[in-house]
């Protein structure tokens, strides 16, 4: 056991503990910062675990980085269960009550976007990629992404379309949102369809993910067997045209606080509440 | 090595390799389901991986379930990474090739749902929280619950007022949502504020999650200093008294089919672009 992980652990009446902070519904966590041997590390965690049960603590959390990967099977071993993963680490987690387990749950949305972009001559931007259920049937499909961790929908939005198309964009609103399941091993996936205002108009692609992109009538986008015969795209190209015919609101984005102070966007129909809200309460 | 692991091994001119599955991106997906002795494993996952690079394989998975935990460092210490977890196994994965890794994103989105339920007196359902950062307060929300794994959002709704308060409801529109980031252990937030329909009206409260439950009138709940004070909650509840007056459009749910098949809701504005489906496509 090198010295530095000395660190993770304190004293108590003599018995040595894993080190622990408290979280805010009487549980505790322990992030692993130092390498330990599992042997020394699994003998700590029986002590560290007496103790919080004594002390009617609840939910366990064990983070460990994965280059501490030597220590998860003495977790598992200890009674723990996964909770989540990250590239970079494992989060174990463990119930102490006998009462039913109040953890919460993992993510359980992959969120991704589809992109609405359409110049003065109602030509829509479209790709064909060159990976996936898409590649080599060549049709002509709205820029997709998914959100990267943190990202806000519209900025992931005119992210995408940049990176693929090379067009500048303004977000403008979400017309639609698509909730399926099971779509990526068993978790689900919410995809926003947003439209964006183009603020440039020369394409660039990426090559790497994209095998051609234009700018294309829309009712040209529209007609394509696919898209007429897929009663999802079919529905959202509907949505779409009604929208660039001006018959269409969807949701906007507004500036607001969470419960915990945070900055958010609340998406809301704009056109019939926006009277509601002063553009001084709610800045971005 | 027990008998049965054989069970996920293949010979390859004489070498023995990993049992895997090819995916439809290029990749290779390896489900360990037999136990197997950590240094046989690593032995076979060295030939199987040298196989799999001479044939131009992209990405490797590995689906490790917890039982086979002792398995876990020997594929760390091959190269490969974390992907995601759930409570019963552990997903790691290498990008062989040397450009940039094409690999789907993790989850990435806790979906929650908050549920406006009102009366014919103009009364909302409100109730007050055990644990977390409302216990204590005396503030009256509205019933909210996070998405189980597979579940749609309407069901979530429905489900969620059930279970906190006895009432049963139908499934009405998505009056607005909020994204916010960082809400749990670095991961996004979405949280669907959903209109519903009471169907009865003595609640019965589920007392482990819920101190009190009642019927409030609709003003009195947006009157709360807190809900006044908070630009989130006081939003919501100006979008909610909009809606209840008659004034304000959400989006409903429209039965549709995915790319590859599966029965998706479509969320839209209804109201306006309602005309534009026929009930006999769109059936639930």
């Amino acid at each position: 056991m090198p010295a530095s992980a000395a660190l993770e652990v304190m004293e108590d009446r003599g018995i040595k503990l894993l080190n622990a902070k408290e979280d805010s519904y009487g549980g505790v966590v322990v992030n692993v910062e130092e390498p330990m041997d599992s042997v020394v590390f699994a003998s700590l965690l029986q002590s560290s675990m007496s103790k919080w049960r004594e002390q009617g603590k609840k939910g366990v959390w064990i983070k460990l980085p994965i280059k501490y990967v030597n220590l998860v099977e003495a977790v598992v071993k200890a009674g723990f269960r996964y909770h989540h993963a990250e590239p970079d680490y494992l989060m174990l987690v463990h119930w102490i009550p006998k009462t039913a387990d109040l953890l919460p749950a993992n993510a359980s949305h992959v969120v991704g976007i589809g992109a609405l972009v359409m110049n003065d001559n109602r030509e829509v931007l479209v790709v064909q990629e060159c990976n996936g259920w898409f590649k080599g049937t060549g049709i002509w499909k709205l820029p997709t992404g998914t959100i990267e961790e943190g990202e806000d929908i519209s900025a992931a939005a005119v992210r995408e379309v940049k990176e693929e198309t090379g067009i500048e964009t303004e977000f403008v609103e979400v017309l639609a949102f698509r909730q399926s399941h099971k779509s990526f091993f068993q978790k689900s996936d919410m995809f926003i369809v947003c439209m964006l205002q183009p603020r440039s108009f020369d394409i660039q692609m990426q090559t790497s993910e994209i095998a051609a992109a234009q700018w294309m009538p829309i009712e040209d986008y529209a007609a394509q067997p696919f898209v007429k015969q897929n009663l999802g795209f079919g529905s959202i190209a509907k949505i779409c045209l009604e929208k660039l015919d001006g018959k269409y609101t969807g949701f906007t984005p507004l500036p607001t606080i969470s419960t915990s102070g945070k900055k958010t966007y609340l998406y809301f129909n704009k056109h019939l509440a926006g009277h509601l809200f002063s553009s001084k309460d709610h800045q971005a």
